[in-house]
């Protein structure tokens, strides 16, 4: 940290994310980008021009070698494990962008790791930092929707196809952070099932739904779709006592929390009783901050903090298993696999 | 057939569905209710009030033995089969509301002894009579959307739980009546998977997702859900030409057709080369004939006509299959199950 | 009224709306529907047939003799005056379609011939009988929503352009009801301008605005439009503390409420000092019974209460004039015609 | 110019909106920004700090004695005339945020010294630039909707209450540059009435509807309204043939082009035959740049074609006459105002 107390950080990658990156670790005043590192650095340099302080480099070793706290690595799943692994051992906490690493055995190794150091692993699941995902987390958590029963994510549009990895690996991560933030830490899934099809011939599924099973009566579906001629964003959330929709498309009436449910009477043993609830719906004021803005400040407030960041190297795992589960349920014909 | 060619017909059952049977068959002028039977005298005389010219009775029998030509059956699932069995036996034409029996063997039977007696057997997939699904036909069929890529029925909402069936067995007649009725007839599911969840202890699940697999790369998924705040009734299907959203809910405009899409190139055998098309959306007029009406009037002409009817025994057999295969799917943890 | 205390009702017009009366007075319990009377006694058999009790006639003299309780008016506007007046002189209670009448005097006149009667004239205005616009009224009333500030009403849709009269006498009756019924007593409109166009040439504005002012700082503005390829029914009213958006095209979700506005400072008399709030927003269960019902059995109550209804002669009056005044106001070129 | 045929250009306001002008005529490739003018250093400096070539200073007399060819003026209101007056004396085009100037007056002078020096006088008319709004102008312009029969906008939202001039002064620029881009020239606006109500004690009108006459059967209205809590922009444009609605809220599909409409027989003269049509809804590709890079473009190319651009100052005169003629009615109580 500089004498502020302002985490000295290197953001590694200057692709698509990384500028994000620059500019909110730099605007949230808890930080200093101090280095920008990329192979192409015409690239780094372009991003950084409208920062003046910012060191353009190719070298990593040298960034890793300066007295930094900390780095920030924005670049291809594949390179997430060298990367991060290296940053580790040299000393330096990290955040890695989502999934955390490209294999389970990889991120095993880097939540070992960092916990072997003592440093700082976080997997930038962004979406948690949102206003309407912290909202959901804070009606599910505090038990203002009563027992979840269900969740289900459709998130589908005309989508950039990826040649390496099917759809559910480039859109699910984001519901499955999005769960692991906000079920109960009570309430994590055990098993998996898959299903998809190649429908354009890459090789991966184009199409895709996963499914995940609990130990209790609950489940939660994934509609991953890089073929619908529509951007849909909803979710649909069922608790006992209130539900919840999320339609990220909204500009700003995002969660709308209704007061509908089923109530089932148990007087009878032998037949269930059901009663409806028609109540009001709410949509409430969400917070405003812009969520890479409070990612980053989290990323520094943990470390100045010595604690654990919200989502930290082990959400990144489970998001990971799940996702690697997903795989090989899709390869067995969508049969279910446990997890662990 | 009356002098005027009309069908004479028989109605069984007085309770929801009945009357609207009644009104529908009288409106259409190709038919002459006749007969109105039901166990409860008192509904009938009530249903059949502005109809001086029905008889109303709970003599079954003695309605098969008049010189009826045909019967349309609006009973519980469970009485379908003996009801429709009695009405062939007695050379009577059968329309049966959907599901068509409670079990493929029932099912089978009917269509067999239909055949058997050259007598029309029909379902009554009402949907299929619709404009927005006819149109989803013609574009599927015409070649307009191309080859078929993937079909997504959301149909969800705070439901009417059922205590003998699962919502697979309540909502997804409509979405298999419709891919049996859009699809091209070389392309059938070949086999099917269902995940789902007994959320409210009632015995049966009352979220489910129902997955239907093609030979061909081609994937058709159902959300079926009675415990969701709001209703939604939304289908994507997508072509490689083009792609359709038709949303029930919309009071008009229902249909959205899309000429977007993906275009892969051949060129290169080693990578999959794509291109996207963002062309213009077409919101098509559709037929604004009554669905049911519809119904009425093609049950009659298949009759007066000899000749098998849009959704006849075969296609209400087929729905009946998935079903059955989804309460196996169900079973058995959300295994593959193949359809015959 | 018969010995169950039920109000004996004659139905005058079994047109387009005849038929919802008769069917809603029934239904009530509060009123027996004794005859249907029309000039066509065909269209009045049929439209009587499902209910034995009726008697038929096209004699009203016949009827306005027998020992009914009332009459309710469903004839074109022109016939409202006469058909009324001779009610009234025989001693029935009258409830009449909107508009009340073809003029303002005419109007006047059924009011003072009530009154010196001590009969019950009503007008049908059945939005205020519906539970969005009964919801707007108890928030407007209660001060839930503070001091009124606007009131904005879109009316427009693909519409039956009629040939005598203009869009404005068509459509705003509905918004110039509701605004009687939801505004304070001691908020009327004072003066109204209405600017519009004859677009497709039937000799009467076939698009209008009509604006209401009044003697606070406060507008109400309705667009009436038979033009319109969208069917729009959205409704702003805009309180000091909270806001209302009516969207009757809206299946369940009719209002919602906005805890959202501008709070001004008067600290500095120099200046204005504008501040926002930007509250949840609610969206609150409605009253599900129908209007027509609801109006139905109002009627009902009034009569056998000894009380004015909620939509009485003088409601239909105060509309009747703010149409007469736009009628007036079209013809000077939108200059603004003071009230009274 | 430079020797690459570039603008050489000085931005004169460092405030909302010169930041967007900076980076889109830089990006733009038409232009180099040369000069970036504002009374407040530290503000220009921090707006031009990513671009190094820019000079910033307080001095526009240093400026204009500068070697540039044209100033972008983004000021406020108020000093939109002296500032472009004396770029027009000292020989340079100018491009002026809309409105163009404060007073009808002002405006006129402006037109005429450009005229007289020969240069490009432009305003920022932004709208006019988008892919919608230049899609309604081709199917207006091309005949496509046939003979344009109404104008419809609401533009309304909780917005920034200005505190020294009306709701319309503020929101019905946009509107009426919208309008004068989309209408044939041969359809101008020849009467203005306004409605308005200062419901927050501003001495302004914050809520406020204007109206246009033409010296045809079309009518324009706009509703702009600084205190809805819901943000409105839907603009109906209804023609002969065609009807389009603009809902300016949706992220892509902005117009839809409706093939309905009414249709008049003239066989009879003493009665109009009308009858409808219900025909497909298209939703066209718009064209995708951005609105402000195409402005900026525009202005470039005017200059080194010698041409007047699209939204001249022509054009900027007649928004301002409007504008003017609003005030006049608003202080009349709505009174019809003449435009010359």
């Amino acid at each position: 940290m500089d004498n502020q107390g302002r985490i000295q950080l290197a953001v590694i990658g200057a692709g698509y994310w990384g500028p994000n990156l620059v500019r909110n670790f730099t605007a949230s005043g808890a930080a200093v980008v101090t280095h920008l590192c990329d192979l192409d650095l015409a690239r780094a340099n372009k991003v950084a021009a409208p920062y003046p302080a910012i060191q353009t480099t190719t070298d990593l070793d040298a960034v890793l070698a300066s007295p930094i706290d900390a780095v920030a690595i924005a670049t291809p799943v594949r390179t997430h494990f060298p990367l991060a692994k290296k940053a580790l051992l040299a000393g330096k906490h990290v955040l890695v962008e989502k999934p955390l690493a490209w294999s389970v055995a990889e991120g095993e190794e880097l939540v070992a790791l960092a916990a072997a150091k003592g440093l700082v692993l976080m997997c930038d699941h962004t979406f948690c930092y949102t206003g309407a995902v912290r909202k959901m987390r804070e009606l599910v958590r505090s038990g203002e929707i009563g027992e979840v029963l269900y969740f289900d994510s459709v998130r589908v549009n005309l989508g950039l196809i990826q040649s390496d990895v099917n759809v559910l690996w480039d859109l699910a991560p984001h519901d499955l952070s999005i769960l692991d933030y906000v079920l109960p830490d009570d309430l994590r899934p055990i098993a998996v099932s898959a299903q998809g099809v190649d429908a354009v011939g890459t090789g991966f599924a184009s199409v895709a739904y996963l499914t995940l099973h609990f130990a209790r009566p609950v489940i939660a579906n994934v509609h991953a779709n890089w073929l619908s001629p529509v951007k849909v964003r909803t979710t649909l959330l069922g608790g006992t006592k209130k539900m919840i929709v999320w339609d990220d498309n909204e500009p700003s009436e995002k969660i709308r929390i209704y007061d509908k449910g089923i109530d089932i009477g148990d007087e009878d043993p032998n037949r269930v009783r059901v009663s409806y609830r028609h109540g009001a719906c709410n949509i409430p004021v969400l917070e405003p901050t812009e969520a890479l803005a409070r990612m980053a400040r989290e990323f520094c407030l943990s470390i100045s903090e010595g604690r654990a960041p919200e989502t930290d190297g082990h959400a990144g795992l489970r998001v990971l298993r799940a996702l690697a589960a997903a795989n090989r349920s899709l390869e067995a014909a969508g049969a279910r696999v446990e997890l662990d």
